[in-house]
């Protein structure tokens, strides 16, 4: 991923009656802070729209996809530009992105407060931060047409691994992986935070211009939560697999927004918890 | 851990060349509001502090948790009331939970923006983040006199396995345990978010006046992020083992604090990363 994704430091590894002094790798975390730059000509505005914990490398496209996937940015073409904060801060500038803004562009910064999950209609409730979800999503995740073969499925988490394994020996980066309908890999992105292995992911898509991804398979090294298939739901993604547990509001919004969601996908086994009808099944039912 | 953790639903799992529907559990995930109610008699404001997706089950544990372990309260004396939104909310009372402060209590508001990781002294760092974390702590990690056996450790993941067992058979669960010196189980609290998971224990404690937890041994089901090991220590815990790895900055918060961490706990292994002094080891040292 990148040279800086982990970094050594002594250990004491202790294992029955014995123990010994080593070296091992740490994945790094270190804080990210999102600014906003937006507004006229003679009234640009800077906000920080959040700092989150995330291992260093793709803070572009991290920055870009969180931006995206909360709904507060809708199009690439609205940001004007996006780097490290070299000009405007003289101190930890890798630890700093500023996105700016083209001058017509206005953020929705609604989405920045922490009521990003209660609408009007229930309060707060799993219903309602569907509902929230829906209002700033844009793209539709109905191709029914786009199916894969259950076999094929069996096979990703095995690349997963071993592209992890040239790049983590830390035991401590959660990755996202996007596949082709044939299963091969398109790309990888790691982070100590899920959620931000996911951001880098689509916010390389946005800027690359490959969104949305409904003609791609998006693989989740651990569990799906409500926030991952939320975030995928906004890139336009049809199929998740999890190699993890999904959680009951990860498949409520599976089931609403048309996504099909498989989990537990390890060896030549998986669960399908939603829109079935894009995996293609053995023919052998069996009723036992 | 409750009625509510997991929920019963239709699945299509699939293996080799056959498939079957079955009915299988998942983890509950909805979305908890904290409301904070503070001021003098004829000035009582009420602020959303936080929407937190979390477990159903242990709300008033988590939301008393959270607001200690975030630095906005202190005291479990400065909370007059903590409850289920019953009397001011129509709908949805049970994801809605309301602190009510003591009058004279002044809430560390502050600490909801979200600069919390943000200091003067490096802009945005791992340093400042824990530098921001010495000026809430109330408690003192520098228990140098506690210690244990590093035999002791090694049975601490199954005593938990068999608690989470018995509460979920979703996969979906993370846990935060809590052991005596002699590596007797405490308590054990769960949820679909690790944070929650701790937030719950800690809130549990602070509730029934166990605070601080400096003789207590913290066990993590996963991975031991800088936000847990930022938890641990505001409830003044001084050994913390992960199942998971740790993160750079996590290893560094736990030195910085004289906490013993430890991870990498399966089997009859585990790594120690920070303040050795705590695990008595083994009188062989191998030094192939």
């Amino acid at each position: 991923m990148t040279q800086n994704a982990s970094r050594k430091i002594r250990v004491t590894k202790v294992f029955s009656d014995a123990y010994v002094d080593k070296t091992d790798a740490l994945a790094i975390e270190e804080p990210l802070e999102i600014r906003l730059q937006f507004g006229m000509h003679d009234q640009r505005a800077t906000k920080n729209v959040s700092v989150t914990m995330r291992t260093p490398g793709n803070d572009i496209e991290l920055a870009a996809g969180f931006l995206f996937t909360e709904g507060i940015v809708k199009f690439a073409d609205d940001i004007a530009g996006i780097d490290h904060c070299f000009v405007a801060c003289s101190e930890n500038k890798e630890n700093i992105v500023q996105v700016s803004l083209k001058e017509w562009v206005v953020p929705n910064l609604q989405n920045t407060e922490r009521n990003f999950y209660t609408t009007s209609s229930c309060g707060v409730c799993g219903k309602g931060s569907i509902n929230a979800i829906r209002t700033v999503s844009s793209f539709s995740n109905a191709d029914d047409h786009f199916t894969i073969s259950s076999g094929m499925l069996y096979g990703l988490p095995a690349v997963l691994e071993q592209q992890q394994a040239v790049f983590a020996d830390t035991g401590g980066l959660h990755a996202s992986a996007l596949f082709s309908p044939e299963g091969e890999l398109i790309m990888v992105k790691e982070d100590v935070g899920r959620h931000n292995a996911l951001d880098k992911l689509i916010g390389a898509a946005l800027l690359s211009g490959r969104l949305p991804l409904n003609r791609s398979i998006l693989l989740l090294s651990g569990r799906a939560s409500f926030e991952l298939v939320q975030k995928a739901a906004m890139a336009g993604i049809c199929i998740i697999a999890s190699v993890g547990a999904p959680s009951s509001l990860a498949v409520e919004l599976a089931e609403e927004f048309n996504i099909t969601l498989a989990g537990f996908l390890r060896g030549n086994r998986f669960n399908i918890y939603t829109a079935t009808h894009r995996i293609l099944l053995p023919i052998h039912e069996n009723t036992h």
